[in-house]
């Protein structure tokens, strides 16, 4: 085996090992430290923050000076700053560790540097090792990094001429098997699904993801309620199989902050229309999905409300990925432009989570 | 020539023919007489509710006798009812035609059975030579007698939330360029562009069909503009190459009846709201035409607002024919389904044209 090969599987390895980790604030990472003939001495991960990153929990299994010349493979590349532990870079430099070969390059400008750090100190440093594996292993943590807050994909469906249901209030079905279909497809792929505490209030929804035939699927997001209002000790969410998180709170941003550091970096917000209209006034929403069923009503409850647009000119613009029929329904999948979006969270001032 | 060619040929010409009579309550038909040896020895076509038809206009031509043994070539199979003029059947019978060539079938079963009066008659009687041909010169005035009534699209812009206007009412270019020079080139193949007085007196539209330079296209439709507000003396409407109708009026049905009569076989409605969804209500839509702009706005004027549907069960359903892309915005082509559309005209009630 060439050390490349050697390099590559060991690799291979320490994204396996990664996904020990929990998902968190934190990026789940691996590590592995080859002899200087190429074996695997030890192994590591990162197993949550506060606790060693990769690299130090994998050192930490060899006797003093058992990493002397060794080659460090590691998914992301090694930190450089003094965080609730000590940074890699010196971690790796003072165990002699003499190469340190890693995929996906750190994006936080505070951690990052470490390869730099490392190449000072006379270490080789090969960057981008299985880059695309490591990214997507990292894809929703780098996305969430990149936002400062877990991705939000806002969905509804509504009729035609923007109703979500009509005049008597009846709104079930207003959509299509084959669209209801997608929707739990969608959920399960979903961190958390997030609704307001009227649509617990008025449709007592399990908001579980199921299959076809009614039976749940093998992965579920946690259930998120945002509101003040009580919620009944008999209301269908409580028996989800994941327990449901509560946030008597109106600040989303905060909301979010909170999400995100439970490890929630993607969350599916199924309304009802003043919750959905509150993502999008906050410039929360990171993608649209609008169910359109080829239906008009002329009355009812609109879909969308008070989003803080007075003018034409301030209209939140979309920019449409596809459109795709469902049954006899349209799915509308589109980003709203950079300019009606924010971004990270600034303001902490959270509530309580109940 | 074969008789064959040379009956093709005559009902070339007959069709041309057919061209110089209006567009009316009655079908644009043409006649060309052929001698026994082949030879075209008169022509006609039907001038208007009232005249002549087409093959006793070709008949006065000749010389009483000089259609003995000839034969008719017609483009609609000739009339067997006595309306104001008598049937045509029976002045070919009494002219001593030998052989009837026709395109094809009146489809009014008042006026039917023309063919098989001739062939009793011992008339040869041959239908649908050049069918195609003369089904594309009659279709919209086949579909308009099939309707009884023009055939009515309905055209409206509106953001994906159903909003025709923001807050403060601005509602100018909610659509691109792409999706207004569509509708321009929709209203240039329709016979009469229709809307509501409160777009005359919000907008003062011209109600013109322009190219992409703002130039006038060829062909215009005829201004209508429906309800009973005045319309000041200097509306923009007035300088419309084709004299506006108005109707101080909110009965469609009877304003469809007299459109139809006065030729007008099409109509493009382009609201407001108000209109829009009267026509809606009065099921009284054959095709939607809706330009959706990828924004939300969350307030403002409702593009469809009451059609008479107070439940989910009871919403107009579209059958979407076709999505296109015109620049960002997207056109939904759609008919509403059969149990929410109105044909023919019972209540005449018409109240008069101003
Ligand atoms: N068409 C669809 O796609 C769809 C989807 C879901 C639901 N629905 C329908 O929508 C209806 C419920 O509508 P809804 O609008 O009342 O439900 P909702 O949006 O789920 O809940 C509204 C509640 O969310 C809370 N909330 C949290 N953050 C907020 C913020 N930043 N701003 C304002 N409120 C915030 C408030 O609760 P507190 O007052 O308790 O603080 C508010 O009353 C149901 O009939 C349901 O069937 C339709
Ligand atoms: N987004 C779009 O596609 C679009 C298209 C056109 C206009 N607009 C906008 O729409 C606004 C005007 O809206 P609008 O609804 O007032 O205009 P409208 O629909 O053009 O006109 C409404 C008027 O039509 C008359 N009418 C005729 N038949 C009627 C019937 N069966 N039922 C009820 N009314 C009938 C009534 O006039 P009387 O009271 O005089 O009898 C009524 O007030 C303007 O701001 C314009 O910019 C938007």
């Amino acid at each position: 085996m060439t050390t490349q090969d050697a390099e590559r599987a060991a690799m291979d390895r320490a994204l396996a090992l990664a996904l020990n980790g929990p998902r968190g604030l934190n990026p789940q990472v691996g590590a592995v430290i080859l002899s200087p003939t190429g074996d695997v001495i030890a192994e590591g991960w990162h197993r949550g923050a506060g606790t060693n990153h990769a690299e130090v929990d994998a050192l930490s299994q060899l006797p003093a000076g058992g990493a002397r010349g060794a080659t460090a493979v590691v998914t992301l590349e090694p930190c450089n700053h003094r965080g609730r532990t000590g940074p890699c870079s010196e971690a790796l430099i003072a165990a002699g560790v003499s190469r340190v070969v890693y995929a996906v390059e750190d994006p936080n400008p505070a951690a990052g540097g470490g390869a730099e750090r490392l190449a000072e100190a006379g270490v080789e440093v090969v960057a981008g090792v299985e880059r695309a594996e490591g990214e997507e292993l990292l894809a929703s943590w780098l996305e969430t990094t990149r936002l400062g807050r877990p991705r939000v994909t806002l969905k509804w469906a509504q009729s035609l001429d923007g109703r979500a249901a009509a005049a008597d209030g009846t709104s079930q079905w207003i959509t299509g098997p084959d669209a209801r279909a997608d929707v739990h497809r969608r959920r399960a792929v979903a961190d958390a699904i997030v609704v307001g505490t009227g649509t617990v209030l008025a449709d007592d929804p399990s908001l579980t993801a199921r299959d076809e035939s009614g039976a749940l699927r093998g992965t579920q997001p946690r259930p998120v309620v945002i509101g003040r209002s009580e919620i009944p000790g008999e209301a269908a969410i409580h028996r989800h199989p994941k327990a449901p998180l509560f946030y008597a709170d109106h600040d989303l941003g905060a909301v979010l902050a909170d999400l995100r550091e439970r490890g929630v970096q993607s969350v599916f917000v199924e309304g009802g229309p003043t919750l959905a209209s509150a993502f999008l006034r906050a410039g929360l929403v990171d993608e649209v999905l609008a169910y359109i069923a080829p239906v008009l009503l002329g009355a009812g409850r609109l879909a969308i409300t008070d989003i803080g647009v007075g003018t034409i000119g301030d209209a939140v613009r979309l920019d449409v990925a596809s459109i795709q029929s469902l049954g006899d329904d349209l799915l509308m999948i589109a980003t709203p432009r950079a300019e009606s979006k924010a971004t990270g969270y600034e303001a902490p001032g959270r509530e309580g989570v109940r």
